[in-house]
């Protein structure tokens, strides 16, 4: 009997612990299959370290609450594998690590770059000849893995950017007589706009709010933009702006990237609200406010979405499953089966097609204007939203669970990174 | 039988509809002493441009959704009436108006200006013959109202800012070994550190964080702050750290006020936050993000305190209560009767002992090293942030009431503001 290993990987979510919770509680409902789960401490450098944490020494209890614990229980790391060739070594190293735990079962929950990683530790277990069934374990708030539907860590922080937008707009309506006209919230998406587009989901038929929306997919034309701005604040006498980080200019250059020099002449590395916002300043002398959502927006499990709870302890649960039946180089992918009501399974996707991929927003998503969402997008987002699922509270705060996460036993000697 | 007229006055909080709430269901259970309420469009801008809110147009379903929608649903106003002497007209106008719509009640929801207002108007009244009742109903996220233990909006505001900072520190502490050390989060706060100190309760003894605040009335020291910083990540891997928006240098200048400038010159309006981390990146050399909470922390009601709520409504409702007793110039106050269990009532405050007067942290509840909060600030701020008040969702969204706000006959002419 195989022991397994799981590891958390890249920027964490407010579900990637509900995945690691369908991992582990579904490895121990086969206890008769699979030994122990080992989780990599600080995602896979645990692994090449052999810092294994025995999750087997944490309580039913503890496991049950990873579900509704945000950020990354075990750790997670931002540490990218080079290729087969370029860095044999250290995937030598991982199946001499899983050789000397009898790990046969490699469940990795991240991103592109990881379902990359996910794929070469399958190839190269195959080569040096010692069995390894390689199940990636998708998450990424970014929504930009391809195949899937949408990616676990998506719909929450859609959730919050929603529910914030329309919160802090409806402050700005309520002022926007003697104070600020326009409010510019800052949002995560470096090269995809997916989470952008969910603030758009603030304005609803019922609840009518002027919300501008700049993508990274659509160069930024400043002329079109002012005078968009211009045209909301006549109309409704204010609006809200809600910018990715990843907005570029027609020079292909960030915007964020101004130059900022403080009095001492160094460098500031600001993010792209405040120079929306002195754009507004500049050009139409209006008053503004900014805000840079950050880490709240990935860690705020207080507002996750139900739908997306469900379908991240969904696709770890499958992933054991899939792994039990022998299929390698796989992933747990969403599989959409209808908007009204909204219904989803998982399907099973070769890795191979999901690997290194980037999904950006297609263009029908967006408006004609390049400013807002178009309907279809609307109709595939509000599905990713729906229900609420609270953490339970104790003394006014989330009980959110820390682990004992109690080192195994190491059996090698040192790996330098 | 006398009409009541009501205003929003200052920046909104996640619970002055609450108040709004408490104020019109109670007046509407006083049929018989209370004509119609009246609010101000805009606040006060909407009595001095007789621009007056009929809320009998309103159905009992929408007012009592107020009690969980934030922002103002009437409109408020950043705009201070002068002394009495300095600008005569604009309360002879307001007698005026409250004249031609037989106004017997003046109900004031705001903060310390707001308070001054209110008793202006109730000494006009008195000098020009025109019998007024003057209440004052307190509100602010600032939490610096004196005689009041607390203010409504504050409790709301602590929770988010609590809730946010664990959530975030929990990611920061996932990633630390080889990404973000440091997390600075910026708060409200332009005077008082009590949103600020909010940050420290993330932090718990079932859940111990590192937590670094900033607040206010200490004079930021940046080699005390940068050797902090450099102990708690040796100590822990990260930190976080909580500064107010008003933090000043031992010039007394706000440590925002850096006269940053981009690549044309224009002076940028930065906030507090990314300072912060340019002195932790040029001082420590260490990876940093930073997010900056603006609207998002005072309209946050999906994670509204439940005490604040109640606060919030209880303020409102006495504040009727009283005025049909005949009292005058006063304000509902909350009076802490204990800490465990939190238990409070409503009083009844002098507005005299209440208008131009801030609260600011008393110094015991303050760390000697300027940089946490003391058991005893622990002890006040806990129960404030007690109970979760949900609103209603619809469609993934929390439903928020936008009432008709149907204008009232004018009567007189027009009047410059």
């Amino acid at each position: 009997m195989k022991n397994a290993f799981y590891a958390q990987s890249g920027g964490v979510t407010a579900v990637i612990n509900a995945s690691a919770c369908g991992v582990i509680e579904t490895a121990r409902k086969h206890k008769d299959k699979i030994g122990k789960v080992y989780a990599g401490r600080n995602g896979i450098i645990g692994a090449l370290t052999e810092d294994l944490i025995d999750t087997s020494k944490e309580s039913a209890k503890s496991i049950a609450a990873l579900r509704h614990t945000p950020a990354g229980a075990f750790g997670s790391c931002r540490y990218k594998l080079k290729g087969l060739e370029e860095n044999k070594l250290q995937y030598e190293r991982l199946i001499e690590v899983f050789r000397a735990h009898n790990i046969g079962y490699f469940f990795y929950n991240g991103g592109g770059d990881s379902a990359d990683t996910c794929l070469k530790v399958s190839q190269i277990s195959e080569k040096l000849g010692y069995p390894i069934i390689a199940v990636h374990v998708p998450k990424t708030v970014d929504n930009d893995l391809p195949i899937t539907d949408n990616c676990p860590g998506f719909g929450s922080v859609a959730k919050y950017v929603a529910v914030s937008t329309r919160e802090a707009t409806l402050d700005v309506e309520s002022m926007a007589k003697t104070s600020t006209k326009v409010f510019v919230l800052e949002v995560m998406g470096r090269h995809a706009g997916w989470i952008a587009a969910a603030g758009a989901l603030a304005s609803s038929k019922e609840l009518e709010l002027p919300i501008i929306i700049l993508f990274p997919e659509v160069a930024f034309d400043q002329v079109k933009f002012i005078a968009k701005v211009s045209v909301a604040v006549k109309k409704f006498g204010y609006c809200t702006v809600v910018v990715s980080e990843g907005v570029k200019g027609p020079d292909g250059k960030f915007l964020s990237d101004q130059g900022l020099r403080d009095a001492f002449g160094h460098a500031q590395l600001g993010g792209v609200a405040p120079v929306i916002a002195g754009m507004i300043k500049n050009e139409l002398n209006l008053k503004y406010h900014w805000a840079v959502a950050d880490y709240m927006q990935r860690s705020a499990r207080h507002i996750a979405s139900k739908t997306d709870v469900a379908q991240a302890y969904a696709t770890g649960k499958a992933a054991v499953e899939v792994a039990l039946q022998g299929r390698n180089s796989v992933m747990p992918a969403i599989k959409r089966i209808s908007n009204k009501p909204y219904k989803w399974k998982i399907e099973i996707a070769e890795l191979k097609q999901v690997a290194n991929k980037e999904k950006f927003m297609p263009r029908n998503f967006i408006t004609a204007d390049g400013f807002g969402v178009t309907e279809k997008c609307r109709q595939y987002l509000l599905p990713l939203i729906q229900g609420e699922d609270y953490p339970p509270y104790r003394n006014g705060l989330p009980q959110y669970v820390r682990l004992k996460n109690v080192a195994a036993k190491k059996k090698l000697g040192e790996f330098k990174l």
